[in-house]
């Protein structure tokens, strides 16, 4: 409370909704007719005049030769950033006219306008849903992120959220390079050995909006979705968290000994893609092991999207990128991240059921177990039942005069004017006939949501007595719930459209109904008029799938400081379950319902964290792999450079699409009945020394798969073999997207190599 | 919910009080005239005719040969029950004329008639305050009470209450004889290895109350004082218990690994002495080690008191009984279980100040934390705070018509009208002037209490702002609050009047404002119009004070399996602290504060069990020792044989008051001007093998203390020394009992063994 002073009206919240799932990004370039505007301009930094001392000189430099000295502008141009780690080059405020000067200037590579997204993003029992446990497995074997350091690209974080509590932390990495930047409410005692970072890049949105008050000048989150980020990825045992007592348990991340950086790119105030490569920047300089990015830009190319072009400065240093997938599912194609050399993932759910209540009737005989929300232990104990044609369609007010000491009964009808009408009514408490298993809106007052397949039973018992009556406990909270994981409808789908020949999503994490730290910035439930406060909060997207994935990347790292971003990838992937704990194919969630989910929709499968610590094979891929993959694309050079920055470091000699990636796209089109493509992969051993793999393979109808050799050997520990799938058409597919995948299988019986393929 | 289904109307409730305070004990003689009534018959059991193959039979034919054929009573008489541990003897239905007839019956030793008691009873942060820890001290050498059994004597357990799961647990000792008894909503699969006993006694009740229908005629809880009690003595750790956020922390008893076996004589009809002298008789003769009773009764004789004739019995199989003081402070002579072989329990306070709740004004610049029991995380930010002539008294709903969305203030009234008015007036949040530092009833809408101290600072800000706007932030609990422990105003305080000569209560533990489980029968708070169900309530009273000292036996015993009770008693009693956390003498709570608290009201001083672990010296005394205090009173020979049972295993050829007590009562008579008493006591050397002790003392005007020898040596353990207290009254002491100590201090630094006096 001595932060977060800023001056709140009074709030009056109807029926806030919890799930944060728009994530409408919108590309909105902002160069102006007579203004300046931000352009991001990547150099080429080899080709620096020798009289420049380094290259902030340079492009200073470069930005004062093209001034234009009009009058027209009421601000001079301006560089708002230089960059050398994600790219080479800098962002700066430019006329058109000085950009178009600047285009001429030696070195130039290629130059964009800023671009902003709004609503920028994509939660704990999940520990115990991934089986990570500190018996056995990833967590003691990658020592629960020991040393390991995550940048975590956010709204910012909280830092006096228990989730920071850097109680037992071992010291900060003396390779450590990072600040504690001071800022608004934000000094450098803030951080500890938890949160041992943190800085905040708002130039490009001060540029784009020159006339701003950035409301929260700092690091600090203003919105809450870095504190939950970033306390699910490496946050600190916290016991006893709960979301106003749902999901009652203790809240840890999936790291909890990794060390937390946090930088700050996403505002209030809008977040800008110069901003977003600041921070990127600033994380690969800073010594960053994991870089964690729950947003994205949609509808760029890879040579203008700044996740694409700081990530592949990342690998080049062996830094993993994680990054969410989107929440626009569930069409397909809605996929952003979709980056070659990032990991992109998917939001599944967890076995819980997180707002549960249960209506017991009949003299406590029979009960029925439905949703609510109600933030406190309500017991509403033995109190008359009413449900009649004057009050079921609960739309009218009046209706309930008499009934404010009973429990009425709802018809299946508009759940949220319904909620409203009973609300204002004032009545004791309510049953709500509904089929929004999703629901998780506030109730202010006590409620059960019963599903329309339970509601007959309660009917007929109010029906067939005299005095009825029921009973509510509320705030209960129920896991082991099945099938779990489910894909979730919003999480966004592929084929990315940025490269569709790279199969994305990656993989599947838990992304829904997740509990975590929350910044306590504004009222989080409310009951009657009264609105309540939390420092947890239970939020979905695949901004919560995305740190749960980066968590377990940290581990890994920690676990095999020798692997490659790539390996890491590999052995999350290739060991991802496609099976959910009622044993059957992982299925959609929502009106796709028990359908098997594909590989554009969940990646690999669900990550397995004790399954990916030890893979057997792994396929590796480094920035040159990744160079081949992009020489391979119509590209020009400078667009290409864009992203690998350096004119000499790479060529395109080896120009090839079939990068070593552990999955597959097999393209043909929608009306094609024939073809085959052919995929070359090389695997390296990392199991147990010897080892003999066989090829197994799933295919749909009208799909013919062949792999060989159909053995592969190993005797040692790092040998690498390299063997060809061909995926053949016999037939259309009529249009929709098939899928299978390449199984190899050790004959121990211990590993199991599984690559996902879909053809399009 | 699968219990306590019986009918319940819709809860109402105005406030509900939450402390425990009211512990009437009424002695109601039950004999009525034209019906048979129960009797407690107590029986020389050498004098049984050998006819009789064992007592049972003996007392059933006593009963069968006094039956009067008079057809004036409905009923037969009746054999109630019998008793052999506790008393030789049995409880029986009887007419006036058959109690005549049993009188002379050879081996009649007494009868009295059966007697009632209303409303008879008298929880965890205590455990940090009574800084037990997992390191070191006596919870690890006392294996946290592992293999220890506590009997307890109250209103029955929940038994799926949280803090009797038995994850852990050893299993149930072979020595156990107990039984877990079936009855209404109880079966033996609910005992486990935390609690593998439950038995229930109610035949008086039932004698008493002819046509009674037993509400719960199980073992199973119907009000939650037994489940408070035996989760505080002995409960499993329970994580993230809490009263509706307040205390959240982990429950857990004082010996988290004994066993608990509940013997359930206090019923929702009545509690009897009958069934009370059942459930000891049952706990001694099942084996139990400690037994607790956080009840009494009132006003009767030892020779009739039920736990005074079953205590007797108790430790003559060395098992120690604890039981409370009472609620009847803060007069003197209040005190009940003033009996000299068990140990009677006072209730202090402890360092948390749990319902907090904090003001923020003038721009969240100031602050006052008042108290607040709002069971939410309610959070009125930036509201208008409104305090003016018209509303301040808050008597009246009309003033507060447009008023609804503001922060009243409310000046110095009667707080639960004001805030019945407030609340019906719907503001949305108060704020009450008010110096009830102990208020504790609900708060069904937001509001703090202020102090009339910290008032002006806030009313300042008010008058002196335009637009005054105040924050408020509820569900606060404050740890480490000082001075603490205080000796609370309900305590009962000494003398004892059933034996005035021996210092009563002997100690005090923590029982205020005590977090333990409760049973799920009612609600415990209300927000609105919307009761709340908890599985803890915060509960006050010696009642929970006495399962903290049943607890420390227990540890004790485990620590120490060769001490007498009298041993375990002398080490709680010598080593408790008259020190207060603010390293002041204790002092009393409420209008007594600030003055020096009196042996009369917390015996030896609050209970320190680390330092009881290893006491150096101990007062050992065993049941012949009591036998000859109970010679040195007036009592008959039947009225000792009430107590002590057998007429051969004890003699009164030593008849002694000055029994070896680790504590002196000198009754001079308030008029007295001079006069000396002298106390003769013998300590055992149970400390560290050779050592020498200095006697000092503490005395108050016009009270002189001689110690002989001043000096006394040990050279083995085991070892015992003799000396002699002379107390000596110089001057009248003005009819206030005065106190002081005598303490033996060992020469290395190490032990201190205090025991307190008092002058009457």
């Amino acid at each position: 409370m001595a932060h977060g002073g800023a001056s709140h009206a009074r709030p009056s919240l109807p029926l806030l909704p919890l799930l944060i799932t728009a994530c409408v990004l919108l590309y909105t370039p902002v160069a102006a007719r007579a203004q300046r505007a931000a352009y991001i301009i990547h150099m080429d930094k080899s080709a620096m005049p020798s009289h420049h001392s380094d290259h902030r000189e340079w492009y200073s430099a470069a930005v004062a030769s093209v001034r234009d000295a009009s009058t027209r502008y009421r601000v001079e141009p301006r560089l708002l950033y230089t960059y050398d780690e994600a790219l080479h080059g800098f962002a700066a405020s430019l006329s058109a006219s000085e950009l178009r000067a600047l285009r001429g200037t030696p070195g130039f590579v290629s130059a964009y306008p800023d671009r902003r997204a709004t609503t920028p993003h994509d939660t704990t029992h999940s520990m115990e849903f991934l089986n990570l446990n500190s018996v056995n497995g990833l967590w003691p074997a990658g020592k629960f992120g020991e040393g390991i350091i995550i940048g975590m690209i956010d709204t910012g974080v909280w830092p006096e959220s228990a989730s920071f509590n850097d109680d037992g932390m071992p010291p900060v990495p003396s390779r450590w390079r990072g600040t504690c930047e001071t800022g608004e409410e934000f000094t450098p005692s803030m951080c500890n050995r938890k949160l041992i970072g943190a800085r905040y890049f708002n130039k490009g949105v001060m540029a784009a909006n020159p006339h701003i008050n950035i409301s929260m000048n700092s690091t600090r989150d203003s919105s809450g979705h870095g504190t939950h980020t970033s306390s699910t990825a490496a946050g600190s045992p916290v016991p006893c968290a709960s979301f106003f007592g749902y999901g009652l348990g203790t809240a840890r991340g999936v790291a909890p000994r990794a060390h937390v950086a946090m930088y700050k790119v996403s505002w209030l105030e809008g977040r800008y893609a110069s901003d977003v490569l600041a921070g990127m920047d600033a994380a690969i300089a800073d010594g960053v092991d994991i870089i964690s990015i729950s947003s994205g830009f949609d509808g760029v190319p890879l040579y203008e999207d700044p996740v694409a072009i700081a990530a592949f400065g990342a690998i080049e240093r062996g830094i993993l990128v994680s990054a969410s997938a989107g929440n626009e599912g569930p069409d397909l194609g809605t996929l952003h991240n979709g980056i070659p050399w990032l990991l992109t993932v998917a939001a599944g759910t967890v076995d819980r059921q997180m707002y549960a209540g249960t209506v017991y009737y009949d003299d406590m005989q029979s009960s029925i177990t439905g949703i609510s929300t109600y933030p406190a232990d309500a017991w509403i104990v033995d109190t008359k039942l009413v449900y009649n044609d004057a009050i079921s369609a609960c739309d009218s007010k009046a209706a309930f005069a008499n009934l404010t000491t009973t429990m009425v009964v709802c018809d299946t009808g508009n759940l949220t004017d319904q909620m409203i009408t009973v609300w204002e009514a004032g009545v004791a408490a309510a049953i709500f006939i509904s089929d929004d298993v999703d629901f998780e809106s506030t109730m202010p007052f006590p409620a059960v949501l019963i599903s329309p397949e339970d509601a007959p039973r309660l009917l007929g018992y109010i029906k067939s007595s005299t005095l009825p009556t029921g009973t509510l406990k509320l705030q209960e909270t129920i896991v082991g719930t099945r099938p779990a994981p489910v894909v979730t409808s919003y999480t966004s789908r592929g084929p990315s459209k940025s490269y569709p020949g790279v199969l994305k999503p990656d993989v599947m994490a838990p992304g829904d109904r997740i509990l975590a730290s929350w910044a306590p910035v504004e009222p989080l439930s409310q009951i009657g008029q009264t609105p309540l406060i939390g420092n947890f909060l239970v939020a979905s997207g695949t901004s919560m799938a995305c740190p749960h994935a980066s968590g377990i990347a940290a581990l890994l790292r920690a676990a095999h400081p020798d692997w490659s971003p790539a390996m890491i990838k590999s052995a999350m992937m290739t060991t991802a379950t496609t099976i959910d704990n009622a044993n059957n194919p992982i299925t959609y969630a929502g009106f796709e319902n028990n359908t098997v989910a594909s590989p554009l929709a969940m990646g690999s499968g669900h990550v397995d964290p004790n399954a990916a610590m030890d893979p057997g094979l792994v396929f590796d891929a480094g920035p040159e792999d990744f160079v081949a993959l992009l020489c391979a694309t119509n590209y020009t050079n400078a667009q290409i450079m864009a992203i690998t920055r350096s004119p000499t470091a790479y060529n395109c000699s080896s120009a090839s699409s079939d990068v070593n990636y552990p999955s597959f796209v097999a393209i043909f089109g929608a009306n094609a009945t024939s073809g085959d493509m052919r995929f070359k992969r090389t695997v390296t051993n990392v199991g147990a020394g010897s080892a003999v793999y066989r090829a197994a393979w799933v295919s749909p109808t009208n799909v013919v798969v062949a792999v060989s050799p159909g053995t592969l050997e190993f005797s040692t520990v790092g040998q690498t073999a390299t063997f060809e799938v061909v995926i053949k058409l016999t037939a259309a597919t009529g249009g929709e997207p098939a899928f299978g995948a390449v199984v190899w299988a050790d004959v121990s019986g211990k590993y199991r190599v599984r690559t996902p393929y879909v053809v399009l």
